[in-house]
């Protein structure tokens, strides 16, 4: 058999394997309830290896010419450097922080970059249920049905999502609470969620108008959210304002309307 | 026939029409994505009023010596007096900008409380259909099985939910994002999730370990999950860590373990 070679094959593949970990990841979650705290940092570990395994392996045997990158794949082995040959770039359970405590926002990501264009991307909530695909030039789905972005086209009307990150050193905490008392001027209100994918999956759904993280884990992160986002019609950028680079850990998000507005409120608020 | 007066009884009542009410919440919830801004502010205000009529209009055909403050009531009649009478305390829609952006986190809080105690209560998030229940000495339910506050006994491993509030005034806001920033350094995380009803509920069954919330509408935001707190095992009480008083727009909740940790870290972020 030829190795499958098409987007929507490729989209497949994902989508199934996607839900495959994701039943693991439900499983799991709702066990967390019953081990003591310790207990459930190792399950995250667990849960977080077996998926990565889950999908790699998935993949490999059906894209065996293709790259992969992966959060734990990186720890043991540094970073991959990304290239122009198809690459799959994944995160088995973002959330992790949420899986551990039973909050509801934790996701797979999966995402293939091409000529290192995110080109297909899924984001898959086994909690909520909820699976968020895209394609390049193809739209963007939430459970087949089609999403766009919201229309907000003002920053005092729009609701921003971000993170507090990891990092508890002073001048990151400083700019971290900094920049969010210097936005909430400027919009309705804020949301975190604890989860990065997620929240670029909000903005491609509109339920959520304005999204930045700075200093996230690494591409898988963002490479399936990005293209789900440009698929739903919105705009990945810096927080900056300059072009998105997957491997900076700085990403941005909005429908096209309030972009302008977005970046000149994230400068002044640096 | 004579007035329903057991507890059951009127827990039963109040499920009933929170789920009636979350079924009309549902349904304009999903209408937001498909009408203009404009329309989808005049949509809060309009599944706003009908629910609370809905909700008020019951109970006080099956309740009629009863009580009864609720928001809208109280934007048009003034502040109600909280007696010793058993009074239906009332948010028919907490929530609304996450109604309005089409975020999941909503709900309808109906709480009862005799001689100023909160001693039923119900939480139901139509979107993601979870309803949390509790009756004063009875145990608290999500969905109808038994619920308790996580075990977590350290600031450190503990999962932070608040929210930004309303108010842009610069006092509330440095005081806002100032407390925020000392809390960051203490905590593992820190959510947002624009209910103040549901924050509770999220205590409740353990998915975050700490919550508070300084300025929000009034006592229909807490008097339903301020016994599911309780009957879930956790504590509520002022952010100084005095006694909680519904009528002082300000909560804290935590589970016991953690309580004097974080008492002191909110005195020492105030």
């Amino acid at each position: 058999m030829a190795e499958k070679d098409s987007l929507d094959e490729f989209l497949d593949v994902a989508v199934d394997v996607a839900k495959k970990a994701g039943e693991v990841i439900r499983k799991a979650f709702y066990q967390t309830k019953h081990v003591e705290h310790k207990g459930s940092v190792d399950l995250v570990t667990e849960t977080d290896k077996s998926c990565e395994d889950l999908i790699f392996n998935h993949l490999k045997d059906c894209f065996p010419s293709h790259k992969f990158i992966g959060e734990e794949t990186t720890a043991a082995n540094g970073v991959t450097q990304l290239t122009d040959e198809p690459t799959w770039i994944v995160d088995p359970l973002d959330g992790t922080t949420n899986f551990v405590h039973g909050f509801p926002f934790v996701c797979v990501s999966i995402g293939l970059t091409i000529r290192k264009v995110p080109t297909v991307g899924v984001v898959y909530n086994p909690i909520m249920d909820e699976l968020f695909t895209a394609i390049n030039g193809k739209g963007a789905h939430l459970n087949g049905n089609p999403i766009k972005v919201s229309s907000q086209s003002e920053l005092v009307t729009s609701l921003l999502a971000t993170e507090a990150g990891t990092k508890r050193d002073k001048a990151t905490l400083d700019a971290t609470t900094n920049r969010i008392n210097s936005l909430l001027y400027k919009v309705r209100s804020i949301r975190m969620g604890g989860s990065c994918a997620l929240g670029l999956c909000g903005i491609a759904c509109g339920r959520i108008d304005l999204f930045y993280e700075c200093g996230f884990g690494g591409p898988w992160d963002v490479a399936a959210g990005a293209v789900i986002v440009k698929e739903a019609g919105g705009l990945i950028f810096d927080p900056s304002g300059n072009d998105f680079d997957i491997t900076a850990q700085r990403i941005a998000a909005s429908n096209p309307l309030v972009k302008d507005a977005f970046v000149e409120a994230l400068q002044q608020s640096a």
